[in-house]
């Protein structure tokens, strides 16, 4: 991973490739099994688990991580020496049993037809607890609208917490919850997914027009007290993508929290219990329960567009 | 101290004073012990320590720290009961012994009389290791002039480190180097200390002049692709505040990083290596090594003023 990349999210982005095509890659080129360094930017002994595909017509061959130690190691031991790699390997692609997304929601006075959604993701890879990706999406999601429940807080528009099941192999809930709410001929006017660790809060992206981001950007002034500095134009979140495909004018907005410490993490041995600090989670929860709070609050229609599902 | 807080510092300096002065305002009111609830945000088993003071003429009562777990305990079990607590305390205060402040510079090549300090401390409590309080803060001092010096940068002004000794008790090394350099007929136009951990970084704090609070503010888009965005009237720190009674002009910069998890190790058994992120610990110095550039390259001495020791 890149390290001069500040946003960590964009050093992932920049090496992904390596983990998800590399089978592919490598196979067309000959090669009996390919082995990757660990996408993590933390020089330690924990290998990174992740997603990777293969392709119809291309051999399916082996795909391994080493951690990042262990590949500076052979790197810098052995240089340009050819080595010979002994792989064990026991993983294996099981059947697909069903499963469930969990949905709660507050129903909204005014407009009960028209929803905010709030989500993250149960599912994890299995080497770790999935305390981070995204244990933590799942309780500031709850939290959110436990806060403003605790409140006595009676919202305009529906709040809706989805927690999503399987986004880490084929994005099934995203897509299965998309579905499922066009078919009720439901109308979602935002989603907000919370899939970028419990760390301390420093702002939303949002995907959308431009009536959401200056939405956003008014809010900055109710924020900034409370350390919540960047509303830009960004990534949402996997869960939430597919109801872009249902709704033209639905803004995604994906909550953004310090990226420093998250790939230390992401789908390796070290995402549990322990490496999420209260505080900076319980922040988190707050940072997006007042989020939903002015976008059921502010939110109207923009003149001249019509939220509408997509023909 | 007061969650609701959200830099934790300002919660901290709302409870301090129960330490500190607990034992001189409990003998005033017939007090034989004063025991406190530790002064952090965690609800852990570590009881954190820091100093305490005692007056002249008030009898000198012991004073002891339990954790807020304990504190909890006690709270909600016994309520409003009359309870006896056993104190078996073996703290003393031993005499003095002779230390150092230790100190490091790139002389500056146009104005090498015209210093710039950037300094942590090196003491810390006893029960942990002090990484966060201040090890970080030495770490990043030596590592900002190291990066300069690895760039070859020939600073203007003098550029020195200075490893204060004896911050947590009594600030020996910051009231004497404050007199060594008014001995030696130096002129310091500014000081930045790192004293609030190895956290993410967020801006500085500026304590001088409106003159210096725009030439900071002027930096702001520079340090923003960064994600630091503070960048406000504040504090300094407290070995670099005795300077300010010697130069009448000087501005004091503190470091300020991410404060949420900081009172989790700060005075305890927790603040050891493994609680510091190398990245983030590394942006921090990457930041303070780029405000000392930024001075060097843009200080001027504002009209109508003059850069002078205080009569």
């Amino acid at each position: 991973m890149n390290e001069k990349e500040i946003i960590t999210f964009r050093a992932y982005g920049g090496c992904y490739a390596s983990r998800n095509n590399g089978a592919v890659e490598g196979a067309k080129k000959g090669a009996v099994a390919v082995v990757i360094r660990s996408i993590n930017l933390a020089h330690d002994d924990h290998p990174h688990t992740g997603g990777m595909t293969y392709e119809d017509g291309v051999e399916k061959i082996p795909s391994a991580a080493i951690s990042t130690n262990d590949a500076e190691y052979i790197r810098t031991k052995y240089k340009s020496q050819r080595l010979r790699l002994l792989l064990d390997l026991n993983c294996q692609t099981l059947d697909p049993k069903p499963s469930h997304n969990v949905i709660g929601e507050i129903r909204g006075s005014q407009f009960p037809n028209k929803i905010i959604t709030v989500g993250g993701h149960l599912d994890s890879w299995d080497i770790g607890e999935g305390a981070h990706d995204d244990g933590a999406g799942i309780v500031h999601s709850i939290e959110a609208l436990r806060i403003l429940k605790s409140l006595g807080y009676r919202p305009k528009h529906t709040l809706r917490v989805v927690l999503f099941m399987n986004e880490e192999n084929g994005n099934m809930g995203g897509t299965t919850y998309a579905s499922w709410v066009k078919q009720r001929e439901e109308e979602h006017i935002a989603a907000i997914e919370s899939d970028r660790g419990g760390f301390s809060p420093r702002g939303f992206d949002v995907d959308g027009s431009q009536y959401y981001l200056s939405l956003l950007k008014s809010f900055m002034p109710l924020f900034e007290p409370y350390e919540l500095y960047r509303f830009e134009k960004g990534f949402g979140g996997v869960d939430i993508m597919p109801l872009k495909e249902h709704f033209q004018d639905i803004a995604l907005f994906g909550f953004v929290p310090d990226s420093q410490r998250y790939f230390d993490f992401h789908h390796a041995a070290t995402d549990v219990f322990e490496a999420v600090n209260k505080r900076e989670l319980e922040l988190g929860a707050a940072s997006i329960a007042c989020l939903i709070y002015l976008l059921d609050k502010n939110f109207t229609i923009p003149q001249g567009t019509k939220h509408r599902q997509r023909k």
